[in-house]
Parts: structure tokens; sequence; C-alpha cells
């Protein structure tokens, strides 16, 4: 008996996971631990105290609990939101002709517009718990930011976040909307920090980068009373918090009895990429599945494809804990892609693993080609993405026609991550056909490769 | 036994109505009939069929049908994006510290961003189902310019949107995301008709009015092969088809065995608040409920508080047919209040003789207590609200302080009926505390019930 699948597929409320998933605690190959940058030895508790809130440094550390349950005062947040649609492409597999089925996880349905409140949420929690009046972070394109002030004002606590200044000039209603919610905002690189101030006399008029905003952001943290840096990807407590998007997912698809064989998702620094592919990795890496599983970036930042698997820094300056990872050296200059949160030099630890070890492929596309996809997409299926989501759907498009081509009635899932409302200067220019595609060079990867630090653990 | 209600309703899509409301079947008193402006006798199918579609004329014309079938390719096109969530505002309940249950209907959820999309599909489809390659509308704020746009795209059909000039040239993402949608946008008044030229010869530096953008686009849509006009308010097809934001809300408040107590809708032209109040009302008029109804209209444009009830015209070039209906004259100039959807001189004429008739209230609110209540809300539930649905808000709030006061448990619904992503200019405003409150004094509205026509059906 075949059961009529809905386009929306809706969990109850009571069946919003209260665990997340801890991929790292199913994995024979852990990823390799963060390292202190002075000592090289295996970050502890004590060397990230100072930067980050209790619970998340446990959580970042702890690679072998399985489930780690949802505090009760974070499973009321995110009943304000959640569950998050799982929705049937009916739309675009008849758009596309394809025999396959096309699932997307729509993250976007939240005023953020994006998956980054699923930690946003947590962190401001925690840093209440901790009795802290307030926290920093940067942002690029905006999500994270807002999605850290929509968890600030609900949890009360004071947010400065350093936005990267070209960003701010050109997004005044991300802008806009993160000073509604009661933050500031200042534009990186500023005056307020030491590496700010460097920055700045080394290039007065510098548009600023995400890791020149990170250092800001954690210069600040440290030197506040009562106040910690909380960050939107990259760290692994961040993909444990996003592990409630494949949960949910999965949890609806069970519902149907539906396996995905491809799970497809855009890859930054990996928040959620890491957060749709948990539970469904898990199953793979049990042996019980053998679906495939894609990371798409851009072909102007192509960590996965074309990076280094090494120890590496967070920040531009320097001043985080060396994470082992894919990466374009935290010297690589970002091209003015549209897709602000993919524009990232490093990716999330267990994801450069899975992927190294073969569990996870990659692509990296242009982005015309993405918002070909985004365009297609959003006539049938009505909703604006945004410019980093749309990488996903270019794969998944990809993939529907392959079967197309082959006549297998495949399931693909890929994770909608956010909305496009603050990216429509990026529509704008691809109406008036003025957007380009950048591909870097091999020497601008070499400039980038050469920030990479030279420590033992980097050689041979 | 007490069910805990969750914080989002959902219906289950098998539960999203098949049929329409037709709430003037249930009302004993009915609406008075539209007239042809020539010869002042009700207006048949015959005059209206060169300018609207042909099943929406029907519906027009029909106030004894209760429920009228939703075409499976309508529903169709619901599913893309219903049912809508209804949301018990905890959050908002606990902040107020009222004894008061809040519920509100969320439409926003949409990429359009509001209910505008609930009638744009049915009236798309009717334009594809007449053989017509193309349709005209007109944008104010541009809620239903985009809605069209979508509902355009997805039905493969021709759109040119007469946007209010000065609309246009502040809300270019507005723009961009309607023609990435694939439609035409022309910033009215314009050259493309006469009735452009003619307001264009008079001041050639104006910056635009609905009226005069609804003449064009009628103008347009006569003139054109193929061709006919859509309208996203006022009339009672669009109320018809707005129907299912009521039926839904109160499907799913039925589950739960929930009974408003007041419901709360803003109004502009009507078509929210018709859509949402429908079944409640009905219940109303049938003698089966005691709840209050309440409109809610900006201070600055009081159509309900301060109109007079007459016959009068849609637009300001006297060419649509005459409407009763609680107008403010259609030479009424509306201020530039940010709620601009709520910016027109007249209103739906079924929700005038309810007004009339002692079933509806309504209040008027200026837009910096608007935007304080919008702020207050958003904090704590999340979303984003438009500044239209924000009157909406103001009104519960009150009534659920006024519970406060009295110790009541009543139960408060109200519509929220899009988002204000495209309204952040009006934020910064509130933000920045430039923003003003402008009430038209008793001579503004003189002038304007100066152009109601003077027709013996007005006269006594």
């Amino acid at each position: 008996m075949t059961t009529k699948i809905p386009t929306r597929l809706y969990l109850s409320e009571d069946e919003i996971p209260k665990y997340w998933y801890n991929l790292r605690a199913d994995m024979k190959n852990k990823p390799d631990p963060l390292l202190h940058p002075g000592t090289l030895k295996p970050a502890t508790v004590t060397d990230l105290e100072p930067v980050f809130c209790k619970e998340p440094v446990k959580q970042e550390l702890d690679d072998t609990t399985r489930f780690i349950p949802i505090p009760e005062g974070i499973q009321e947040f995110y009943r304000a939101y959640r569950p998050a649609p799982l929705i049937r492409a009916y739309f675009l597999e008849k758009a596309l002709g394809t025999p396959a089925e096309i699932y997307y996880k729509f993250e976007g349905t939240n005023t953020s517009g994006s998956h980054k409140l699923n930690s946003a949420g947590p962190q401001a929690f925690y840093a209440k718990e901790d009795g802290l009046t307030s926290v920093t972070t940067e942002t690029g394109a905006g999500q994270w930011g807002t999605a850290m002030a929509m968890a600030t004002g609900f949890y009360g606590l004071g947010l400065t976040v350093y936005m990267v200044k070209v960003s701010s000039e050109q997004k005044v209603f991300r802008k806009a909307l993160i000073e509604t919610y009661g933050a500031q905002l200042i534009p990186s690189p500023s005056n307020t920090t030491e590496s700010g101030k460097a920055i700045l006399a080394k290039d007065p008029n510098t548009g600023g980068s995400l890791g020149c905003a990170i250092s800001e952001a954690v210069e600040k943290a440290v030197k506040t009373e009562k106040c910690r840096y909380v960050l939107g990807s990259v760290l692994n407590h961040v993909l444990l918090h996003q592990s409630i998007i494949g949960q949910e997912a999965k949890a609806a698809m069970d519902k149907y009895g539906i396996k995905p064989d491809i799970i497809i998702g855009c890859a930054g620094g990996g928040s959620n990429l890491g957060g749709l592919i948990g539970p469904f990795m898990g199953e793979k890496l049990a042996g019980k599945s053998k679906a495939r599983f894609i990371a798409v970036e851009p072909a102007s930042c192509p960590t996965f494809t074309r990076g280094r698997y090494a120890y590496d820094f967070g920040d531009t300056a320097k001043t985080t804990p060396l994470i082992k990872m894919m990466t374009l050296g935290s010297g690589f200059i970002p091209s003015a892609n549209h897709a602000g949160g993919l524009r990232y030099h490093g990716m999330n630890s267990t994801l450069s693993k899975l992927y190294k070890d073969g569990f996870l492929e990659a692509r990296a596309e242009v982005q015309t080609d993405v918002f070909d996809a985004a365009i297609k997409f959003m006539k049938v299926e009505g909703i604006l993405p945004a410019p980093e989501s749309s990488h996903a759907i270019k794969a998944a498009i990809d993939e529907a026609l392959e079967c197309k081509k082959t006549g297998e009635k495949k399931v693909i899932l890929f994770g909608l991550s956010g909305t496009g409302y603050f990216d429509l200067s990026a529509y704008m220019e691809y109406n008036n056909k003025t957007m380009s595609d950048y591909i870097p060079s091999d020497e601008d990867l070499e400039r980038g490769f050469a920030s990479i630090p030279d420590i033992p653990q980097n050689r041979g």
C-alpha cells in the first residue's frame, strides 16, 4: 500500500527531538583534536573557557556521548519556530520531468531566515546560564548576526556583532533588523579592538573579512566582564546543535518509510551540512545505509575540492585554537561571491575527516549556475532561496536530471538552509546579467596555503 | 481533561479547506450591489467581464451560495504553501502577564510574505482557464504585486504590475523580487496609459497613488488582447478566496475546542480582515457566538472610524463600478504612513455593511504606537511583522492588557497577515526616532468627501 506523501511533512510539536545527536560518537576514526596554538597540545576546558561558554566547551570536546539532552529552556525556544517543514518538491520534479523523488528540509521559516537560529538559541541560553550579561560575535552575510540578535533578545542578553564592513554597507536592512532586535552592530575592522586597529593601520580602506571580524569579536569578549564569544559555524558544538535539522528530517521521512539515496548540503563552515547529514551519516557509518553525501561549495572558495587537510587557524589574526580541517589557509582572500555564508577558508573538522575518509563527496559550482538553479526552483516551488542554499539546489537538480537520463527513481534530500530576502541585490545583478564568475588561480591558492602554520603536525 | 495546546497548531494537508466560504450567503441584510457608473443600475456579468475574469465575476455577484468549491488546480497551488500555522502566543502572553489566551494566524510563511497569495493563485488560475495570455494589476507596498508575480509565474501567464512610483523607488528589492519572478513592473503614473499621461500632464513630479495605479492597470487590461485586470482587495471575490484564512484558523481551533472571544484584523481594503473573520462572523450572524470583531486601521487613513457610508469609485480616475462602502472619497490623499497596504480610501462592501449594522467594531491607531507593539511582539514571538499586520498586534496587546486589569481569561485571535522584510526602512525610522504620526484634519477629510459622487443613492 502506498500512502500519498503530502507536500509538506510536518512533525507534531512533541515529535521535535529532545536530544542532539553527536555524530563523532559513531565515528571509528575521530576528527583530530583542537590544539592550543602555543603548546600545540590538545586544547582543554581551561584553554577554551576564557573565550566560550561552559556547556558549549564541554560539547566541543565530547566525541563519545551519542545523544545529548536538550535543556527544557532551549526546547521552549525551539518550539517558537520549529518543527521546520520537510517539503516534497512535487513541482520541481514535474518541471524537471525526473523520476527522482526530491525532498528538502526548509529552515528559512523563522525571521532570521536560516538554520543559524538552531545554534544561536542554545548559545544564548548557555550564556545566560553562565551568568553572563553579554556575548560578542561576528557576521558576514548577516544570517548568523540576525539569529544571535533574535536569540539574545529572547533570553535578555546584550550582544555586540562585528559585521564585515563591506557587508554592513551593502546590507543596510540586515543591519536594521539586527539593531531592531536590540543588538549593537559594529562594522569591522573597527577602532574598538587592537586587532581591528592593526588592520586599519595597514589598510584604512579595507572592506574587512570574516577572519578579521572573528579576531575582533574574540578580543572584545575576553576583554569584557561577564562576556563570552559565540560562533555560528565551524566548531563541533555548533554542528551538534544543528543536528536538530537532520533528526527532524529523518523522523519525518521515517514516518513515511522514505530512505534518501543522496543527501546534499551547501558547505561554508559546515553548520548546515553537518546538521543535515548527521543521523543519516550515522547510519552509513554503522553500515546500515549506502546513501551518498554531497557537499556543495562555491568555485570561488573551494575549501573541500582544492584545499589542504592541515591544522590551521580559524581567524586572520591567528588567535584561535588550531583546527585540523580542509583549509585554503587563513590568509586566503575570498572573492566577492554573493554566497557570503560560504566565503570562509576552513571547514568543520568532523566534516573534513569524513571527506578525507571517503564518506562525503564534494563539488564546487560557479555562482551564475547556482542562480540559474535558484530561479528555476523559486518559480515552481515558490520559495526565494538564499544564495548559499542555492548551491544545494544546483546539485539536487543535477542529480535529478541524471536520474532522468538513467531512469532511476532515486530519493534526493537537500537542505534549503535559508531565504534570500536580504540577497535581492544579487538577484538584481543576475537579472541584469552583470553577475560574473570568479575562480581562484593556482597562484591565488598558493598564497593562501602559505599562511597555513608550519608546525610538526602539518609536516609529512 | 485539558490537552496541552501546542505553540504551532498545524492542520494536516488533507484538512486544508476544499471550499471557500461566502459570508454574504449568511447575511440577512446583504451588502448593496455594485452599480454601473453610467446607468447607476446594478452591475451585471456583461458589465464586469470586459475587465475581470469570468469565474471571479460570477463569484463577485453571488451573495447566496454559502460554500464554493475550490478547483483542484487551485488546491494544488494552496498545497505549495499551506496550511499556514495558527500560533499560540505563549511568549507574548508571558511578557504581558495577561490571563488572556492569544492566538494568531500567520500568513507570512510564503515568499510573497503575506496572505495576498491566497487570492493571487485563484485569479491567475482563472485567467489561465479563460485562455488569457496576461493580466495586469497595481501594487502599493508591493505585497499584492509580489503575490501576483509568484502566481502568474506558477501558472505561466504574463503580468504587468503598475507600482505606485514612490514605492517602486523606495522598495527596490520588492521591485527586484517581482521582476525575478518574470513580471514587468511599471512605475505609476506612466506614459503607457491615457490615465497615466493625464496625471503626469497635471503634475510631472507626482509620486503616484494606488487609485491612479488602479486606473492605469484597468485601462491597460481592457486595451490589451487576451488580457484582464486582477485586484488584490476591496472586492467580494477576493474576500471569498481569503476565507481560507478564517476556515483554517477555525478548523485548528475547533480541534482543541477553542472559541475566540475577540477576533482582530488590520483593515486596508478588507482582504485580510474579511478572510480571517468569515466563518467566525457566520456563527455570530447565526446567533451561535457572541464574539467581538475588531477592525484596526491607521489613524492617517481612517476609513471606518471617520469615513462615510456611500457609493463611491474604487479608483482616482473614476472608472470602476460604484461600490457602497465606508469611504474617505476617491479624491482623499493618504499620507505617507508606512503601512502602505492600509493606505486606501475605501473598504470592502461586506465589511462596510457589517460595520454599519453593528457586527464589527473599528479603531484607528497612530503608527508609532503600532511600531511599539510590533517591536514588543517580535522580541518575544520572533517574527518580524509587516507594518500593516502590526495594527492588529497593537489591538491584541491592548485587549490582553485589558484582561490583565479585569482578570478575565478571554481568548483573542488576530491575523498576522504578513512579514516586514521589505519594510525595514520603516523600522530604521522607528529606531532612529524620526517616525512621525499624521492624523488628517477635518478639513483634509472634507476635501476627500467632496469627491464622493453626488448621485441619488447617496442622498438622504
